[in-house]
């Protein structure tokens, strides 16, 4: 049997996912694609950390190099997060003939272009839907199923932290910073969470979600972005009252061929589709000119929802390079 | 720039809507995929009906073999409806080396192994996105990118026509046969309307659903299968009144490594995400050992929505045969 064989650079939440992922269903997808994975070299940041007993200890690596020059590896896959040095690992990896899958979403954002010509230029794949709405396919949907489509509006609820604290705000009347020390402590959010409650993780999804659905590339830090740390009370009430719900919306909306973008709180109608989307829930609304409206709705991030995604585009890889077509 | 050659085999709602779908965005996707479509012929009941103007009337045929062995054709495309000719069709078409793509969901239900291996006995692609769910994109988030899931539960809103009826009864309060009459007056149900209220055409859709996310073929005769002419206003009023609402649910759930499925009329909890999909939405709701639940929405017929579904299948094909790896 055919072996494809993997570096994974990072072991965190998304790569120890994606690892975990791939080995719940290992026999399931060896049968099915005719082709075996072999995770060859994981990139850690410290060899004295005890991992998991299933991997053998001479698997893990603290120099990138090992994974990104192996002759051996076919599919390079990054979940190390932060643009640098994960950009420049993923280039190096592509122009060494690999495949690339990445979890990355704010190295994907800020990098779009060249991670996207180079992947071209050297004949490899390069996949991402892990970095969009966790474990919800949209991306695979958006640039395979549904690209007979000219899309109109993509709408998303891209970030659970924010999500979360809007809907026990809304549904409990607790003030913002409250809500915040609760998600916190129950781990939902981060110790320092500028990035999400800032709106700047959800900046980076849209442009990657706008590059894909209207072939626009907008760098993550020119979209107008407004985070939930102004949204009060009253506003909620506000909304409450006009029979609408607030949500951290990513918008992007093709008027006339003019592609309008935004990621800021919006009062939606309680009868639109993402209204009643709550708490750690993602979901992704658009409209195509052929399919009409289509929401799909899921887990945004975790470990798990996020190593499906990052499997999936492995799996991908591995169909359409070593194994069936599927 | 290459050419991909395609053949449709009928010209009624989906065949229509599909070619209407890929003119829509014919220049967006040459663009993309570096390859054009041509379709070269066109089969038809009758060449004496007026067709439309853009094309041309050499393009259509009554032979089925015009298609079926023109060498130049890379892509069969069928959309005939009906069990017969149509998987005679599909079959000859694969023995001739061609990619088939259809959205004949009793076809496929009923002779879905033969299908499968005779494509992979010759070495083709065949793709099926349009049988279920007619734009939501379920099935190839199933085979791709969910891939790394065991799937726990698959429930679907899979036929608009009764879920519309149903949606009618339980809002406004009206009998079946009233409800009914109204739909095949607004054209949403079928003068002989028993294959969606006695739940056929559903179980077709289950039957493809369970052999792609559970790879477990089960015949459409098979499933146990109760449509929605014995739902009462009974029925509804004590749904309301425990909180629940009815619909149509296809259900296949794995218990304990036995699958378990049916095609029947289901009280669902008001707070389940598939309680609020209305009128003639199709909804699709999962469970998967990784991503955890995930739910689809969006519309489940007509011409452009599964034009865009069958319309995807071409263009995916057209990319992995010809043109850029998507």
């Amino acid at each position: 049997m055919k072996t494809i064989t993997l570096g994974l650079l990072g072991f965190g939440t998304v790569g120890g996912g994606a690892y975990e992922a791939l080995r719940m269903t290992e026999e399931q997808f060896t049968k099915k694609l005719g082709v075996k994975l072999k995770v060859k070299k994981i990139l850690v940041n410290t060899l004295k950390k005890k991992r998991r007993d299933d991997i053998d200890p001479s698997v893990f690596t603290t120099n990138a190099k090992d994974i990104i020059a192996d002759p051996d590896i076919d599919i390079v896959a990054e979940a190390m997060g932060g643009i640098e040095p994960a950009t420049a690992y993923m280039l190096e990896a592509m122009r060494y003939g690999k495949h690339v899958v990445t979890a990355n979403k704010a190295a994907v954002a800020h990098n779009f272009e060249i991670l996207t010509k180079t992947a071209e230029r050297y004949g490899v794949l390069f996949r991402m839907e892990a970095c969009v709405a966790g474990g919800i396919p949209i991306l695979n949907a958006i640039t395979q199923v549904l690209q007979a489509n000219k899309f109109e509006e993509v709408l998303g609820i891209l970030n659970g932290t924010t999500n979360y604290i809007l809907t026990q705000m809304t549904k409990y009347g607790l003030p913002y910073e409250e809500v915040l020390k609760d998600a916190q402590e129950k781990g939902f959010a981060e110790a320092d969470p500028t990035d999400d409650v800032e709106g700047i993780d959800v900046a980076n999804k849209l442009s990657i979600l706008m590059a894909l659905s209207f072939g626009k590339y907008v760098h993550p830090t020119e979209i107008p972005r407004e985070g939930i740390t102004g949204v009060t009370m009253e506003d909620i009430e506000k909304a409450k009252a006009e029979g609408k719900t607030i949500k951290l919306i990513a918008s992007a909306v093709d008027n006339n061929g003019e592609l309008e973008y935004s990621v800021k709180p919006v009062a939606l109608p309680n009868d639109h589709p993402l209204a009643a989307v709550s708490n750690e829930y993602n979901a992704v609304f658009l409209k195509g000119n052929a399919v009409g409206e289509l929401m799909f709705q899921g887990k945004g991030a975790g470990a798990l929802p996020t190593g499906s995604a990052f499997g999936g585009d492995i799996l991908n890889i591995m169909a359409l390079s070593g194994g069936k077509m599927l």
